[in-house]
């Protein structure tokens, strides 16, 4: 169910990306209780031009690698959940391919269950 | 007032992408009320490494002519109107360009009326 | 923590972007008390056919030079601001880099507090 869109620095490698999306799965699966085949994400590359962000905001130092994370979730996760999410992402995105724990940029979306149609035009989270 | 994201693999034609949004406008026409004339829709082609979806969560067979759709729109609907408007997608896609109703994932964010401007610096849906 | 995404038409320089994300964040400055060096903002430059949007919706005429500002912000505004942030992006816009105020749409996503990180794995705005 979570929807994400990853934008990073382009020319990255095909098996850069391929360790953000599993390590951001994997994250989500351990703290979120996302089940392991429920991943839909999209990346987009950006140029410098496109790409604009504060090198120095609240202290943290970003460097030319920063990505940004925006996950659109169903509303029903803790503030404990998201603190746990965040952490885990920064944690398996350091081990691999191996993104600086400042250079992390992460913001959620929330929406209701209803709000998602998985294919064949139905509301799969809506109970019935 | 929607604003429409559609994903979409890289390479169809534009014939293909505009029987896209096409069917999309007439299906939030037709179960949102949107005006016919409020259309603003962004299209994102990703090639296979930046476009990552399972292609069997939920027991739904996606191809590689998957699409995701993410619309924002006011949060002025009813669970069956979110109902409507995602079987009515799925079949006005699958007329024409002829998507399979395996390959269209739609996700809702919803804000309020307030949260829109249409030109000029005005936000025209408060009543004053 | 606003994260904005910019979609404009392909081609534009990179002074005009440049005066496009100066003017959008002296806007927020201005108006939402956004902090001067908090500033994250993608850009995403789209094709005629894949940037398609109604050129006369609420009796505004677009042109070719149109652009779509999508910004992810806190939920702690109130109408009056969020029409102050509207009036002032496009004022801004409009000096620099000349951009018609009809050409300017908005939207707002709001989010809770708690649902940013900007590094470290950390949720900054959780008050603890």
């Amino acid at each position: 169910m979570p929807l994400a869109r990853i934008a990073l620095p382009k020319g990255k490698s095909v098996q850069y990306r391929e360790a953000l999306t599993d390590g951001l799965q994997q994250a989500l699966v351990e703290t979120f209780n996302v089940p392991q085949d429920d991943q839909f994400m999209l990346l987009t590359e950006h140029a410098p031009a496109d790409f604009v962000y504060n090198r120095h905001y609240l202290g943290i130092e970003r460097s030319d690698d920063f990505i940004v994370i925006q996950l659109t979730v169903s509303d029903t996760r803790t503030v404990a959940q998201k603190q746990a999410l965040y952490r885990r992402i920064v944690e398996l995105l350091a081990e691999r391919p191996g993104v600086r724990q400042e250079d992390v940029f992460i913001n959620l979306v929330e929406v209701r269950p209803e709000n998602w149609s998985f294919g064949f035009g139905e509301a799969q989270y809506v109970k019935t």
